[in-house]
């Protein structure tokens, strides 16, 4: 059995038809960029019947509200028909495999699987299956439509990405938000730095300091301090949030430092007093509200290339 | 940043458009006589285009299925696009605030939120959102709607509101069932009293011996005994089930005492052998069953007013 | 109050119109036959649009997951509209009686429940509702969906029943699909056999021994190990699962022992390695996920059956 990625499933139907989203960096630029036109289209008031009545199956075997609701909002839009399966609040499975319980899914009939778990590439167990589905996170791998949301909302500012300067800041290790932006930001050509506590930088970074980089980026990238994924004691937790504030967290201070027209996002859910003071949360350069606006778009239209829409 | 009131979101409109119910103190007599006649329409087989396909988010931030369940059949029989975020049961929010994720769901795009939490009058928090909220209960403060199932259920008995006597038994204090009817109850005209254990009463109440209650009285309001309020030791921990029935509970004895034509009411969910016996529960006076049968045909009103339909 | 059955709903309407489905020895062969030919015309892209816009509350006071889901997405083709109702994951309920709960959804103006609770025979306590119901499993009693889709799957692959030779193996005490099974083939003709840990067979049984089992029947029906239902201390915890596999499991050595024609079953969840080895799972005599496709399908015919549609 040969692994099964999403250009196969065009080649094995002769058209353009079932595509899954794992990672965005098995896509092409100019598929990426067809993504960000059909979430912009969507923005713009587009339909898309071909979604009418599917059935979806949201598929968190991570607890992920905010990105479930998001997807759950864009499949309301879509008149998707919904499943929403939470194994760790609904007490399932039982001792099942990963494998049976989405073969279960399968086997009821549904159009598309949206899937998060704590495993990283976990889709790679899947290829066997015969639907089509998009990585809603895959333990600290990848986080595609997070990726996807993020570019929209920096194109809709500056109108292009090449030359854009980016700086990511916080818990790089840990966070597939981070790994899957820094890939697709630099493949479009955004000069990408990382800043934060030492102990959570990844060994091929490209560092620069928190202070430098609030001076001179064109996007502030937050990361959430995320004390669930710390395996291991790190320096962050000798920190507190003042302190976390004070070394590497957007601030009343840091806000007058910035260069004019750069903007400040954030994945969220963010901590208020330690990424980011009261102030910034809607101060006029935080997008991150409409990070959470876009990010439903991203969505519908990673929904509708998997049912084949485009 | 003025504090916003249903009226004003139809100054600022121009026409009767998106309008909170945070409370029944905010609205005339007349705005409540026309939800309970939308209501009745309701009840009588009216249907509401204007709700058909709208994203409605249940937003429980404390745990109430019984009213959440509720406004979900009023939202299906609107035909409504349904999210529910229970936070206590879905693991979510990860130190998020009120506010933040309120926020979030208003930039999801979601046209109504119905809101409940443990908080009194949390609504004040949200004067910045621009979407319009239905309270299904804030703390110890207000439960509109199940204060307008109470009304429509009075109404159908009596077919009038003015010079009813109505006594309200039970936890007044910790009962924001209590608190909202109390308030709309005297300005309908009706005489309101209440009963039930000394501890539990509010300092302005109208205290009545609960046999004479019963005896005179045409309404008979049972709360339930709440365990989870209580912050306090209370007397009434010291009091059996069985004791509870005896002293301040409805069955057969006073059944048999009750004024012809007198109704008992519970908001339910109750506790057999404890506010009420057993061969109360569905007896000819109860009208417990049926008002649930209102709350839905309330809160479709409550969801058509929300939305601009009247 | 007499005792409602299913056919005295069709008596009451003069018409066939609102049938309960609580177990299969309340119905005729005849009736059986016309529910697995509707759930084949399903199968065949059959539509039911008395369903559409129905509202279908799913009561699970007990969790089931996989049942749960597959009503749920029965429900989703069918157009209705649902209500999914856990308790024991929402946290409701206070103390309220199973039956006050039901009758509070009945209230709340439902068209059909399904009901899955712990207490066998728990459906007597509802004789005095006035809305279908269908049993989505009683304790240790029933689960007559689950032995429709086993016989729906069996038909398929036989074209009959008379005569058919089936072993049921494992805890086949603690089994409702066991016990809902061994009525309802014995009254098709079938011969029925048990196999499996001499400490969980039931007093009237036709015991066989497995390999022989394995040998001679046309379908070999596994049952899942499962720990939450022994309220006793038995032997079967004693076998490690390798014990297990080897003494009443199906593995590779036994595949090759089966019966040209025969077939596997299990009503899943299955446990790898112990009810079944891995390579079981998907070979080409199991049927395991061809059960899951069925159990859509029929539950859809007995939603219709429930409507009044047959």
């Amino acid at each position: 059995m040969h692994k099964r990625r999403s250009e196969d499933w065009a080649l094995e139907s002769g058209c353009y038809f079932l595509k899954n989203l794992y990672n965005l960096s098995d896509l092409s630029l100019e598929e990426i960029l067809l993504i960000l036109q059909e979430a912009e289209a969507f923005r713009h008031g587009a339909t898309f019947e071909g979604a009418a009545g599917k059935i979806v199956a949201n598929l968190f075997f991570e607890p992920s509200t905010r990105t479930h609701y998001s997807f759950q909002t864009a499949q309301l839009r879509l008149n998707c028909k919904i499943l929403d399966f939470m194994p760790e609040t609904s007490s399932m499975r039982k001792g099942e495999t990963f494998y049976d319980t989405v073969k279960t899914f399968e086997s009821f009939g549904i159009d598309l699987a949206i899937i998060r778990h704590s495993q990283n590439e976990y889709y790679n167990q899947l290829e066997n299956l015969n639907i089509p589905f998009i990585n809603a996170g895959d333990g600290t791998g990848n986080h595609p439509t997070q990726s996807l949301l993020d570019l929209m909302t920096i194109r809709q500012e500056f109108g292009h990405f090449d030359g854009l300067r980016v700086a990511i800041v916080g818990d790089i290790r840990h966070s597939r938000v981070a790994h899957t932006n820094i890939g697709i930001m630099q493949r479009l050509g955004m000069e990408v730095y990382t800043s934060g506590p030492e102990q959570l930088r990844d060994a091929n970074d490209n560092y620069i300091d928190f202070d430098k980089a609030v001076r001179t980026m064109d996007v502030i990238m937050l990361l959430r301090v995320q004390h669930e994924r710390h395996s291991e004691r790190t320096q962050m937790y000798e920190l507190s949030p003042q302190e976390y504030n004070r070394l590497y967290g957007m601030n009343h201070e840091r806000l007058e430092m910035m260069k004019p027209g750069a903007i400040i996002m954030h994945p969220a859910p963010f901590n208020r007093g330690v990424e980011l003071s009261d102030e910034v949360v809607e101060c006029p350069q935080s997008r991150i509200f409409k990070q959470v606006q876009n990010g439903v778009f991203v969505r519908m239209a990673a929904i509708k290339r998997a049912l084949g829409g485009f």
